[in-house]
């Protein structure tokens, strides 16, 4: 089971890099996404209609206590961040404890307290240079999972039929 | 060499997503990154200004003749799609050809041409989902090099030393 953990959305600036932090997640995988910050019943809304064309049985919800969603989860906590250990150093031993515990991955704003650094298991960095937490969420749940891109989604109206030079889509 | 070609930059709505993308590119290794789209000196600049701090020998521009650049691109030309063919089908023969050629990778916003689809080498779907180009571009970057992160960038004057659980920086 993988949960994500967006920290300090701010409503506006973050739009659209939160959304895209949401999907990721979906794309590798994810069962659960929480938001927290700025409540943002929009980014929440879109992300839940296209759930409910491209399908997946995927829980997003909002929290204004984040602290509870680290302090309460049971499982491996990793935070993902540009000035944590080197991913190519730790991610054996990440993967054999993802082999038997939950997963909670944690992507911040642009300041997280260090509070979140002192709770959780491991601060990763995927690149220790500044540039998208987006990217950094897909890498770690691509080299977490040898590879966790999903192809199936439960309920989906709507499914690319991948090709080499067009647009296909087919409705279910 | 590794290129990377931004398609239908809008200013405003995509500012801080078209940033991620060149911030991402710079993290895997891009020595050229090219926005197109509506002019928008205000993103080159913010990453120019990261490049003079963290350091590299990255080309940033912006072009309005797109086509151009993909049409006299000499190399490997990838664009990523939800809709093209899937990475790890197409990974293998794509890692085989990088060890030969230059790669210009295509990410776009949320219209890309027809134009673009027949006048690729590649069009590769990481994952055939709605999610991010930033999530694709990382992913694309990072399997096609096995690990892409790069570690050193020249004339930075600041550097992350990795840390278990605090922010540590060094200014060079």
């Amino acid at each position: 089971m993988i949960k994500v953990l967006r920290l300090g959305h701010r409503r506006g600036r973050d739009d659209r890099i939160s959304t895209h932090v949401g999907l990721t997640a979906r794309q590798w995988g994810a069962d659960e996404i929480v938001y927290s910050g700025e409540k943002d019943d929009k980014i929440l809304e879109s992300q839940r209609d296209i759930i409910d064309r491209w399908g997946g049985n995927i829980e997003i919800r909002y929290t204004e206590d984040w602290k509870s969603e680290i302090k309460d989860f049971e499982g491996l906590k990793v935070h993902l961040t540009m000035y944590g250990e080197k991913i190519d150093e730790k991610i054996a031993e990440l993967k054999e404890r993802f082999e038997e515990e939950d997963l909670l991955v944690i992507v911040g704003a642009e300041k997280v307290p260090r509070w979140v650094y002192t709770h959780v298991d491991y601060n990763i960095s995927v690149g220790n240079q500044p540039h998208s937490e987006i990217a950094a969420l897909a890498v770690f749940l691509d080299r977490i999972q040898d590879s966790g891109i999903r192809e199936e989604f439960d309920g989906a109206e709507i499914e690319v039929r991948p090709s080499e030079d067009r647009k296909l889509t087919e409705e279910i």
